[in-house]
This record gives structure tokens, C-alpha cells and sequence, in this order.
């Protein structure tokens, strides 16, 4: 097992990937704090660190879209977690499958699953 | 076009996470700030900021492991942008395709595809 100590914690946070473990399509980039990731590694529900609410975000807590976490890997130089997840819904609080939805060009090429108004 | 005025820098950096276009693995994951971005939409070469060094960093610019971006999408908060792209050789400085070459139980999982010695 890695040494959760030996992550390099900036500003105590690490960046976090999840992928979808079917599809491989890149749902969402957040970041954990060593909390949340010890949460995750428990539960096998992934757990954030939300910096804008300056709290620990159990993912889908609010909108029953939760993500089952497969796999996690670790990069070389320790500052970044990938999941592989199972995702519930949408992972986008906008209602897309993926938070990356849009590209540079600004046309949209994601796929809305649900409606942010029923679930939130 | 999006803004990149509009992206949202955090101490003037966005995360940037870089997938295999074809296999759709997720290589490795750093960090831009503007000139990066621009950089890297220019040029179709994935440029990215340096945090270790303080500097502009061209992947693969010593090693001959350059990133050749078919597409860049950008998260729904605008602090994130996922390039899809080609790689040359690995993108992992250890010498493996990717640099989340490990899980969390500490098991090397990842592909060598060359020797840093050679390169570096």
C-alpha cells in the first residue's frame, strides 16, 4: 500500500481524475485533501475536497450520483490520483455525463443525461 | 472560441490532464497557465507550466516525447482543460506510457516503453 504521508500534498491538496472504468471517457478534475482520499480508499465511494465550499464532498451526496471507485493509480510524482469510477448519472452538476462537455472551440459535444433542476 | 480570459486561474494555473487519443489512457496530469494554453493552441504541441522549475515547459522538449493535441475540451467551472492527443514514446518521465503506471496498493501496473537513461 502507498504511504498516504508520502503524497505531495500542495497546500494540502492533491489533483483528482475520475474516468469512467467502461467508457474511459474523462468525467471530471477535482481535488482531495488526504481525508478525502482516506474516504475514498474506505468506502469505495469517491470522496473531494471542495474548495469553493471549503469542505469534505462525498460526490453525489446531494444528487444521488454517486461514483463506485474500481481502481485508483498514482502518478510518478505522487500529486495526482486517478479514479476509475462507475458514475451514477451525470458526474456534471450541469446535467452533462462529463464536466468536460465543451471544447476550446466553445461547441458543445457532451451529452446531458439529466436535468440539474430536478435533482438539485 | 472560449474566452481564455474567462478560464479560471488559480494562482494563475489551470489543471491539465492529458488522454491518449486513441487508447483513450489518461497519460498524466500538470498544469497551464495562459501562455501554456495559448501555447499549446497555436501550435498543436502541448505546451505546459513547470511548477518544480517556474517555467514554460514544452513536453518533450529534451526527451523527444512530444504531445501532438487533436483536441482540447475545458470542464464546466472552466479550471480544468482535458487534451486528447498523440503521444510520442511515453509521457512519463520514468519511462512508462503513463505516468499513473501505479494503484494504490502500491503495484506497477504500467507499461515501460523506454529507458530514462537513454533519453535524459
Amino acid at each position: 500500500m502507498i504511504n498516504l504521508d508520502d503524497l505531495k500534498y500542495d497546500n494540502g491538496l492533491i489533483q483528482a481524475i475520475a474516468q469512467d472504468n467502461d467508457t474511459k471517457e474523462v468525467l471530471m478534475s477535482a481535488f482531495m485533501n488526504r481525508e478525502a482520499l482516506e474516504k475514498t480508499i474506505e468506502t469505495g465511494i469517491a470522496h473531494y475536497w471542495s474548495r469553493s465550499r471549503g469542505k469534505l464532498w462525498k460526490k453525489g451526496e446531494s444528487s444521488g450520483h454517486m461514483q463506485t471507485v474500481k481502481a485508483i493509480y498514482i502518478d510518478c510524482d505522487m500529486d495526482a490520483v486517478l479514479l476509475m469510477i462507475e458514475q451514477e448519472g451525470g458526474a456534471c452538476h450541469t446535467g452533462y455525463r462529463s464536466c468536460f462537455y465543451r471544447n476550446i472551440e466553445g461547441d458543445v459535444i457532451g451529452k446531458k443525461v439529466f436535468d440539474p433542476e430536478d435533482v438539485y
